[in-house]
């Protein structure tokens, strides 16, 4: 076993450092939860003051104490937790955890107390959690290291499931949740502020754990990307699903999740493209924590998104057909064996998608008969049962017909229409997904059907000659519009034709060379807001127009900004396309490059209608970005509207979306727009567009 | 007390037809549950084959039975039911419900015979509850009267929200899950078919009931839509909210709604607008039936949508935030004096939007005083407390600070981060609002916070002689373009200026009158799609261009389709705008007129950005619906945009929307498409329209 994972969560001695024996305190709760809960090593309390504490021996420090020590939990406060990591680094002991806060997650002052933590960390090698953290639980064999007032239970039920958590009072939110639901965990962990050990590394470890079989995450920021995705591919590969809830879907939400941490945020949509790259299922709903991994723990990935559906109680079904819906789910019909099959037992089960067995129908023999003919069904991807009275009055009869398809091929899930904890427990022991609410069941089966893949990370080839040599060029120069348009299109993204003259004079040969329509822009490094000084004219048909122009515009220039440099004019091609789309790339705080795709035009701005992925992109995942903007769907085959060159588009996405290589490593942000995209089989070309570096 | 009520809800002699001995049938169960749940009046079962049912005497037929009755539950099927029903009217019973289903609910054949039972409602003046009625239960004094299984709960809990249902197993859904939460109901009724008496009929009694304080409806489609306004209405104004759970907001829920009830289906928004219009709080969690009322019952309506939240779990209480933003809600701060008087307690509660009082904080006397003080503080409309783990040990003690605020003066509630089921009866016993789920407290705030209030009806003045004209000449020639656009400007819609001139040698004259640029257009009953049939030409600067256009489209229309009648052109006003609007007159089958305002253009009809209202509306609800389109903030102020004129596009909706008029009762819809809107102050002008009659 690997001595990090064995120190964290099978530690065998573990010294409380600033152990109370004064029961009404916090920092005695963890040798008091040691001990309740049957921890078989050795406790060694740390209190200068103290000979004994609750029956254990008590050392002055530190280095009284005899042998090795897996585990030492800091329960001291600011300078005194400092001082007591530096003290573990130096007796070498190999996990230390910080209960208080009061560092980053407090300001400037705390942050720099932070600071020093890590570079005790860095310095020595020693390894921690926290600070800020309530503490790491194991269940079998127990360890219950913790402050986390909600293990004061009497009993700790094992599972198969971790936790782990960046906020700490959630771990007893999650415990009690589970526990009403006769649900238990393998270990619970809460990470803190992540000076070291931090959520992708603890995951990563868990892959490995025989006692887990699938990662829960409670998170409020991410600051692991790397190790995280490293985590969830492992993971997934070894069938152990990661399930994500995550704060700060709303704006309020992310800043109080930045308050809260002392973290940085990221957008919303670039955690969805983390989850989604990298394979982790995210959640909306909290308690779907607890209630989506047994839809995905040693079941085969969903093939598709199709439910078919079986009730004895036709309201109750409807509502969870009503959310599954909403949800982005297919309902599916019931195969005509099943109806057939019904018939002859003389039940008519309606002729819609719902198979409504009805009060006559509710016979064990029948139910079963049904799931069982909709779990053979290939006209379905999984099944609900929906279950009514009877399982409040007869959980035994109810719930009978129904455990044998706990490990069906196929996902199989049943939702309580009564309250009914009686069924719940007993479907749950039994191991058959149950759900206690039409929209939690809604939430379940979604995830489950459409829970990402890990999608390869596209291979970056290293960027041509040309490309590195426009970045360079714009690097040392500034990205002025002429700059950025030939590093984009050196890296393969079409750009309307231009050439740059010196003078108005030149103005005319270059329409001649370019043809007309152009559009005629001032080139100068002194002007951001050209439009707005006068040094844009569009749609001048030929070389004497656009010659007038300039001249114009040379001195609607002069006269708005005196002091200005000129360097010229753009004379570009003017362009028009069947759609306009902006492509955005940025490097995200917390999960590294992104790529975004949205419609252009101030309809879309307003809608926020655009897709977001982790850059790199392939074309493929471009052509899925393209099929996300509702927006899209006019150049998609609409109506009948003539279809864009959504190929083309695919791959000016890709190329664009190479910005990701480690060369161009200095541009944190830059953006296309507009993209103009032309009938199938014309292409794209991009007509404006810039870069920013760090 | 109304008869119908007494009869209805306190019967006190209840003829059983068709009553059984036999407990494992159904139909033993409504005299089982009577007798159980202490009813106190008389019961006659009224079975031809037996002279005792369980201890009651039991008669041959209604006959038999001496005296008054007031109610009668037939448990007949079919045939059994119609001929029971008949003799109840017969007998002068006051009111029968009718257990079975098997009539609309299940095709043709059963329609037919629920148009016997209506024949004998119409005919006979009885009223029925039904068919597919589970039952009319009271509980104080008790009468479940029921055969639903969910009564064969051993005590009957008492309460002051009634549950109205077209669903007859949600029925006990709601029970065991009120009950579960401590809360019980005053009536329960389950409205089946809705033959006779409707969900609304049965709200209105229920306004005037002294045991009732919420009405609950949970509902499948709306047949009396008027009634249950006039309902909605009224309990607002007793301060009896009315909260409504509805089916059909997917297609596909729609659909189950449609076959399961053998009901006609309107669209969910236009459900939406009625709720909106008449007062009624709609959910979207079938829980929140049971969780919302307790926010609203007592309480006078919120004044706005900014929630103040306190907390003595960080992490709780962001999930909370996170949800109630997501929901429309605004986060307050808190008061100076708060943060002032936590910093002499020692307690730093963050510099954040969100009180977090952390473990320092958790003490009942800082914990009242941050709710007092928070409630007391004009910068927010409501306040949420959000306990930790406290809640799930010491539940007395974590409830003790909470419940002296339940009788607030504005919304206050609770919501539990951990399981803590204890500590939710008891604050549910004391009259707190308080949540289990995050996104059950935010979806809670946002219903109280966001309820609608009931919103006048704008008075329909007579239509003027000209718009009865109008309609009268469309309504007996046809509603061609012309005659449409005639109709549309009588109502006082301002349409583009147009020209109707028999032949191309007029068109000269007419593009000199109006002015160009025109648009012209064939004019002919015959030719359902102008533009195909190369009827249209756009954008003609003069007469003279006009009228060689004009010969032109006759040259191609008489290829196109030798066959038809011309009668000339129409010479129309080119008109621009800053953006083009959609205006949609519609009878629902259900809730009756409704308007809808869109964006035009193909991105909007993708993003389905529009409002829906019932019609008419008035000039300032018709600006709500300018701002609830999206897409219309480009004439609202955008960034740089220049606005549009909102003013004269509000007096355009409403204009239309007196196509609700009863005069106009034949349209069944209407569209403008598109309405243009010029810069603020230049006005709208329509450019086409249709108007389709029943």
């Amino acid at each position: 076993m690997d001595t990090l994972f064995q120190a964290l969560f099978e530690p065998r001695r573990i010294a409380l450092i600033g152990a109370s024996a004064d029961v009404a305190k916090t920092t005695s709760r963890p040798q008091r939860f040691l001990r309740k809960h049957g921890f078989s090593g050795e406790i060694l309390p740390v209190n200068p003051a103290r000979g004994e504490i609750m029956g254990e021996k008590a050392y002055k420090d530190l280095g009284a104490i005899p042998g090795d020590i897996d585990q030492a939990y800091i329960l001291l406060n600011g300078r005194g937790a400092i001082e007591a990591l530096a003290a573990c680094a130096r007796r070498g002991v190999k996990v230390a955890s910080i209960l208080a806060g009061g560092f980053a997650d407090a300001g400037a002052a705390g942050a720099t107390m932070q600071d020093e933590l890590l570079h005790i960390v860095r310095d020595t090698g020693i390894r921690l959690v926290g600070p800020n953290s309530i503490g790491t639980v194991s269940t079998d064999p127990p360890v219950a290291l913790t402050a986390n007032a909600a293990f004061a239970v009497d009993r700790l039920r094992t599972g198969a499931w971790a936790v782990v958590s960046q906020s700490g009072s959630l771990i007893g939110a999650l415990l009690s949740r589970a526990d009403a639901r006769g649900i238990g965990f393998s270990r619970l962990i809460s990470v803190g502020n992540e000076v070291d050990l931090a959520v992708g590394e603890v995951a990563d470890l868990l892959v490995d754990d025989p006692k887990t079989k699938a990662i829960l995450l409670f998170m409020e920021t991410l600051r692991d990307a790397d190790r995280l995705a490293h985590a969830a591919r492992r993971a997934y590969a070894a069938g152990k699903p990661v399930v994500a809830y995550k704060l700060g879907r709303s704006d309020i939400g992310q800043e109080l999740a930045r308050s809260h941490t002392g973290a940085i945020a990221g957008s919303d949509a670039t955690f969805d493209a983390f989850c989604r790259r990298h394979g982790i299922a995210r959640v909306l709903m909290f308690e779907s924590l607890i209630d989506v991994p047994a839809l995905l723990v040693d079941r085969p990935p969903a093939k598709g998104r199709r439910v078919a559906v079986a009730t004895t109680t036709g309201g109750g079904a409807a509502m969870v057909v009503d959310n599954m819906a909403m949800a982005g789910l297919d309902i599916a019909g019931p195969p005509q064996a099943l109806v057939g099959w019904l018939k002859q037992l003389g039940i008519a089960a309606g002729d819609g998608k719902l198979v409504d067995l009805t009060l006559a129908g509710a016979k064990p023999e029948i139910v079963a008969g049904t799931i069982e003919r909709l779990l053979a069904d290939d006209g379905n991807d999984a099944v609900v049962f929906v279950v009514g009275s009877s399982a409040q009055f007869n959980p035994e009869l109810a719930v009978e017909p129904l455990v044998r398809f706990a490990r069906a091929a196929k996902p199989f899930a049943v939702s309580l229409t009564p309250a009914a904890e009686k069924s719940l427990a007993l479907l749950t022991a039994a191991g058959v997904p149950a759900f206690r609410h039409p929209e939690s069941c809604a939430e379940g089966m979604a995830v489950c059907l459409l829970r990402p893949t890990p999608q390869p990370v596209p291979a970056l080839p290293e960027p041509g000659g040309a490309a590195v040599d426009a970045f360079s060029t714009g690097k040392a120069s500034g990205f002025d519009e002429r700059r950025a348009a030939g590093f984009f299109a050196a890296l393969g993204v079409p750009m309307a034709k231009a050439i740059a003259v010196p003078d108005a004079r030149r103005v005319a040969a270059a329409v001649a060379e370019i043809g007309g329509p152009v559009a005629l822009k001032i080139l100068s490094a002194d002007i951001a807001h050209k439009t707005e000084a006068g040094g844009v004219a569009l749609g001048l048909p030929d070389g004497q127009t656009a010659a007038v122009a300039a001249r114009e515009i040379e001195k609607r220039v002069k006269a708005h900004s005196p002091q200005a440099r000129l360097e010229g004019f753009l004379v570009q091609k003017m362009e028009r396309g069947l759609a306009e789309v902006i492509l955005g790339f940025r490097r995200d705080p917390l999960v590294g490059p992104t790529i975004t795709v949205g419609l252009g035009g101030v309809l879309a701005e307003i809608y926020r209608d655009a897709a977001t992925r982790l850059a790199p992109v392939d074309e493929a995942e471009a052509r899925q970005m393209i099929d996300e903007v509702k927006g899209l769907a006019t150049i998609r085959g609409y109506r009948n509207l003539p279809p864009g060159d959504v190929a083309a588009l695919a791959r000016a996405i890709a190329a664009f979306s190479a910005l990701a290589h480690a060369a161009f490593a200095d541009v944190s942000e830059a953006e296309i727009n507009p993209l103009l995209v032309k009938r199938d089989g014309e292409g794209v070309v991009a007509v404006d567009g810039l870069v920013l570096l760090k």
